[in-house]
């Protein structure tokens, strides 16, 4: 696929320390483990420097039993998201190390430490019932080894909460903003931070907030600069992506 | 109509001072203005405090021109909205006393002079691109009586700039906030103040400001408390509401 | 946040009567409550005149019951909205006094009197299905010390009914309006009287309703002056704003 | 297609009066006229009672003058919606008998006289600038004739003007009901009158009217029963409709 | 509210044979029926010509069993939409000559015969799936005096089974058309027959069909004159429309 | 309906073959099935090649049997989609011989069997929550004869795993694509292959998916030619189209 | 990309016929053409059997004179879409043989000829109006080779038009269906085929067509088998679509 | 706004070494510049690290000039967006040093250098239409002192273009991919990176990409992880963004 690997392909079948067959069968088992209802993506850790996550709705409890089992074959931290705790039951039985956090909906399997972040991430909820989806975004961002500041309810409507927070915001090297209802906050915090804002919309709300559309599009909207914004009630992508920025 | 009409009409009828038909005909003259492409609401002033308004898109000129000439011939003061420059020439012409208004694409033709309220209105626009909204907000409210205090341009991506203005607001009666794209500022003063907050989404915005539907979700889906929300970019019908509360 | 604050604390410092880390710690109390999961915005009441409200939906018992308690420790009365008769009855082991409206979903505890507004708010529903969004705006509005004038099942399509009750609606300083399907009452009574009438769409209805989108958006575009609009079922929104402006 | 025909083939053919091709032959011929851009349904006043209308949009002047002199060569009347002035004015040269209504933006070709209706349509429009919209349904109902009782701006921010104007509304066989905006004279009207109303949205307003979206959900959704609803601004389909209904 | 009333009023206080209290009360005892919950619109039948109907979808049993039990005390037939079982075992414990249809999920109390009509409604359904929407249909028309003649599973995915039953279809005065999915049905029917279509979108359908906005807008453009739509499975809707046409 | 039909007949009866009344019975008994609820449309095999199928959704029970039943009675292979395991159960009471997937929530009864298809099609699908709207895509095309090669998890995420089964979906007659989220797997797969592509976007997703909305729209959008799309979660007509195409 | 080049490369390369750095450099020649603002995607015609063609609609003459240019350097015929009569006379100065069809707005340059295919398109149009959109599937699927019957005005308000256009349809290999408003012909054409059909929805229509989102899902809902969709007025989608199925 | 500067400002008055006003006044004139139609954030700056940025899209050219001027007073570099050309002429007529960029339709003005970032941003684009939105990105970036590698025209469609580029793509610090239509591309090239993917949907496309609704869904909704977006269009955010991200 990428040039590297094929230009050493190249060189290794020109020196003949590769067969062209043997070179064929190389490339396809370094790709792509198939467990038949699925092909775990084994080279995306190399590719994009993490492992692939297991997102569950959708999947039966086999289906999800047979990917962790063959993920556990390899080294590689597990995060498995949008999981109830019926699943987790199920997994843990198979994989005692496992561990389940309710608020978030999501296990992991630790199976080898990453060094810590310097830098953090700041993870601010503009309300108590945002704090599924923030916590869905910590688990992500901690497990792939970055430190998470959370800062809690500071929502709009009492803006004065948010600048007695403001120093641990600004600390950080990103921060990421959890609101729904009318979206506001992230615009707030980026128009006071030099820093990424990454946007999450949470379905919290009702009537003509239509599950999250309306924050949504506040946040798509933001008249500050900076801000950027994943689906919504995504924490698992705002974390995946802070951590990411973080660790640059 | 109302039952203190129909009363008064029973009692004179009652006692002779006023026939059957007649009274059937009184009720009617009272009511409204035919001129045959429109009705005029004559009865208006009466029943809600304030002469009707004209609504200039979508009507012809010779259309405008006859509401206002039958308008003419009684006292009330004439406000007529979304009137082109083109519009307002021919008006002038049978009227040399309008008086037009080019960032609010109205005009206004004053007969009487109301007495101006003392308590003020607060009229905040969250950008420069939100002013002929805002505009149009204020001469309404000025023709009807009110005193009108502009603060122009503090929008949520430079928030201090809101929080140097925040006297000027609180001290109003009732605060009106117009604001495009995210439509985030109504919040944030709704939070502030103790005042009715009348919010007005603008279609100031790209993408997937949708015309306003962002900034008008974001509005209605306000964690505020106090704020309520009007069409957007009606400046008209925000300043003829915070005009009638202004005077309560 | 607000200048007069701050020139309070510059005063109090400049005259070495407070130091600087007081003051620092100063502000921070008097703003807000951390329970943790929650920051409960105890500056409000001083600042926009009412108490924060808790709004439940989203939030866990454990959540709601540690809000309530430390609230308790001030003297505020107490609304919760969105509350299911299961969580009153845990409230009510923490706050025997607190009291329930099955038809609102919103429990009250009154800890001090209010008194009671002169005016009043003429509360108008539709239909007999609007009663529960009607009623929590009663619940609040009342909570805060005004008197409410309850007109119900006054529609468009018997229209008459309207005509009989007109003057009740006609006396109040402000009046609610509640409707779902067309949501076409507030225009008829926004063209009658001379008061604000704030417009509550209701989810009330089925097929193109599309859950009170279409009583949403007719209410927007309403021809009539004078009328605003909150979000769909949001009868807290209505009886707090209505509230607002009778005790102007 | 339908069994009548058949029947009527079967029975000629059966008799020997009509050759199996001839049979064929005859059948197409009566069914419509190719014009190569068009197959112009000559059959449809047959069928339906009424002849196929010209609806101009979108099409090129040569393709509707083709399908224009193709009708010439009938009897029946022509009529052509959303045309043009300058498209009528390529059409009279073809046939000076054309007659333009600028308002309805519709011309006729009247062929032969129809007996006037005995009963009448009531054309009743909410505003001034609904009015073009309410012409296009006048033209259409009048040159399949019927007659036509005009009853204007009498929208409900002034709801009596409706209720002096009750009694030529009540004594229709049918109303037309035409607004845009909110939408709500529909469903007043239709809780006054016991004939059956044919409510039309139109695209008049701004906002969040959404180009008449508001006004037709409004419709949809009416309280009131007997209310039926057409497209936005399709002023023909309502004038044909009750057309069809009136001379039942 | 109507003009014939006012000059009776006016006629009777006149000639003193009414005292002007008393016109009052007298007007106002005609109109309607207060039971707390509801106010009965027993005008209605007067008006309109059919008594009101009770939708029960959002009303709690008790509500709904106190409304009926007023109309029992008047003589008119009772129809109630949107009921479930539960709630019929409730009504007929009160009135035992209810009757309900758990197709139509509606019930019926009959107190007095109508005239059955001499025309007959065809009501088409374009798949077994639509049953429901069109029995709602059917048991409103028949109890408010029609004669209806259903055409079942004609859909167009098979259109031949819609041409041999033709002529049961053109032999109607008016016609009611039920369909989900495409929603196509009424334009082919509308093009085949000389009469008024009622369209009736339902919610049958997936995906894409958004719970019945696909066939809704279908039927809306249709290309077929003399068709109109009422709302997304509003049986109830067709059949009193159609109803009021048929007796026309 | 078909002029081949229509000769035919007219053949007949020229020749006294048939008799008039006979054969309008005759064309009548070829066409459907009519068990009350439904109209079975038998026609179907001769007219489009394959017999009609049973989507159960929205069908009674009692429906969907006496549908089976009927259908038994013929020889045709039965397919029905949508199907709970509960209402399988049923008919597996009249027909021991039905057998069903529960994976596609489809059951099938065998009655003939069809020469299998030299070609074939490939079915991609691009996350393993895909898999049961590909499986009711695949039970259909195999039911009607074709052979289907499926190509499981092989979204644009991890783009080297379709190219690794590339040659296996660059062999089949017509490419079958399954997809939900942003549905960008048909493009990919349009722009490497020279077969037709059927996209087939799913339900699978969260947030802004809006139920398959999101992939829905990508796929009408697709800059890859020789791409289609069918209805959210529309397996079944996937697996008929790709049918028709792979036994042209 | 494919796996047939990686091994002719690895071939190549481990006989030493080829350097690894010219292997790499062979490979992107003859992958895509460079010129500056475009990649032209020269390898297409080897991987999915037709060259790329130009959308000029969002680009500059001079971008769409200088892919010209560099397509004229290879032998393939070009095509270019959504092209106005201003474009093409640029174009027409760097190639006279370029060919302008004004209906469709797409012009073609033919370089050299392709065998004409044995079977046939049927192209169906609904309306008129659908014409343009009809013409450009027609020069698309013509230029690669196949032979087009044009069906033109066809729509389901006068369906006998249909059945005496049955036979022509009814003997293509794949038809396309081109409609606006409804979008209900191919449905109906659907169940009368047993040939794919290409449903192409237009933006013919007004009011609540939404420029042809009425039409689209119409056609995704389709109660016919063996329908797919391409995107609103995607003529060029569906001819190109058709022309691969017809050379199956 | 923040407590080092409230810290500051205490000290400072505590000490005597500022009154009490004379700090009020001092803190407002480090805030902003009042130009009267516009509050100029020159304090963002120092808050957020870049200048404010003029977005001249509903200003009229007296009100870009006044802020223009205004900004001229002190050393920052100037961006404009959204500026035609003839907004540039008159620009330029004050300020000759300005220049401007017909592609990106924006002008800027450098007043001092910026030391440019050693990394850099890869600034992906899927077609040629797409090419003026990526150029405000790379406006933007490079103005705020960022190197930008242009990626062009390597859609899905072709998607060898995209792989044959991958190097430069890969080595990048953040990477930003603009596309219309289906949206696919930045999906795909998150899959192969481990950089940050800033998605920027454009509106190219018509018929169902609804003006870039459909490339926005689609980006939400990756199932690649390190995606974030920004508004339809947005050029100006993503570069701002990326730069900010760079230079981390």
């Amino acid at each position: 696929m990428d040039t590297d690997v094929l230009r050493d392909i190249l060189e290794k079948v020109k020196e003949g320390r590769v067969a062209v067959d043997e070179g064929m069968a190389l490339l396809k088992s370094h790709f792509y483990l198939d467990v038949g209802c699925a092909k775990i993506d084994t080279h995306r850790e190399w590719r994009v420097g993490y492992p692939e996550v297991i997102f569950c709705s959708g999947k039966t409890v086999e289906q999800v039993k047979a990917i962790v089992k063959a993920m556990l074959e390899r080294e590689a931290n597990i995060l498995a998201t949008r999981a109830s705790e019926d699943l987790f039951e199920e997994i843990r039985k198979i994989c005692p190390a496992a561990v389940y956090s309710s608020l978030a909906r999501a296990f992991t399997i630790k199976r080898k430490a990453l060094e810590v972040s310097s830098g953090y991430i700041a993870l601010v909820t503009a309300g108590t019932s945002d704090l599924p989806v923030a916590e869905e975004a910590a688990v992500t961002a901690e497990l792939f080894g970055n430190r998470v500041e959370r800062i809690v309810d500071v929502g709009v409507a009492g803006i004065h909460r948010l600048f007695y927070n403001l120093e641990a915001i600004r600390g950080a090297r990103v921060v990421i903003v959890v609101a729904g209802m009318e979206g506001a906050l992230p615009s707030v915090v980026g128009g006071l931070v030099d820093k990424p804002v990454i946007a999450v919309p949470t379905s919290v709300g009702y009537g003509a907030s239509f599950n999250g559309l309306s924050a949504l599009l506040a946040m798509l909207n933001s008249c500050a600069s900076g801000v950027c914004v994943v689906n919504i009630d995504n924490g698992y992508g705002a974390g995946y992506l802070a951590g990411m920025i973080n660790r640059l």
